[in-house]
């Protein structure tokens, strides 16, 4: 494997142990391994936050409240910038009957203490597919 | 001014300049600011669009269609790492009566040509507001 191939692995693998969490309702997979400075959106929240202070004051009231029964990493991309890399994929996740479409974009940067995630974009897709 | 909130003023000037010839129905704007190799995401595609002539070839179904009358940028945030910045902010835009609200991650990377677009991910948020 090239070394964009190794980071490409490591950082879609990183992402599948942190959703597989959240699936438990378990959210401090992403919080572990999301950086001091991260910023934060999804289309629940009226504004970014910004800091993983704010994230993870957000993420505490959601805890053991998320199930996601199956779900499925779809076409991830990455791409690699020397410290930092760019995580983009779609996920369909499936609770009970109903169904959820998103698409995700993860910025990750390598320090110290290994790839850590400095922003987080989720966004819902599937009404307005 | 330190180097990185100048990095952070022009990013946010060249994301204000393309707006603006979008909001007239002129998508040149963000393909002349986009590399090669820039991945695309937003809510009305399938899929994300991978590579500017994939983007190019989008965009050019839609010149001369969009119509925007007025848009706020609003809480830009710029990350700098190195040669590589993540510009997020929101954006409220109207057309005619019409309201919209958008969460929006742009990933720039800096090469001899200057700062240019690796990801763009736009998502809408005002449903689920």
């Amino acid at each position: 494997m090239t070394k964009d191939a190794e980071t490409a692995a490591t950082l879609i693998a990183l992402e599948r142990a942190a959703l597989d969490r959240w699936g438990k309702g378990e959210p401090s997979g992403y919080l572990e391994i999301s950086a001091p400075d991260v910023t934060y959106f999804d289309p629940f929240l009226e504004r970014r936050l910004d800091g993983l202070q704010a994230l993870s004051a957000y993420y505490e009231t959601l805890r053991g409240k998320v199930r996601i029964d199956r779900w499925q990493l779809l076409d991830p991309e990455v791409q690699v910038c020397g410290d930092v890399a760019v995580l983009s994929f779609r996920l369909v996740s499936q609770a009970g009957t109903a169904t959820m479409r998103w698409n995700c974009t993860e910025v990750f940067r390598r320090g110290p203490a290994g790839w850590r995630l400095i922003h987080t974009h989720w966004a819902v897709t599937q009404s307005l597919a």
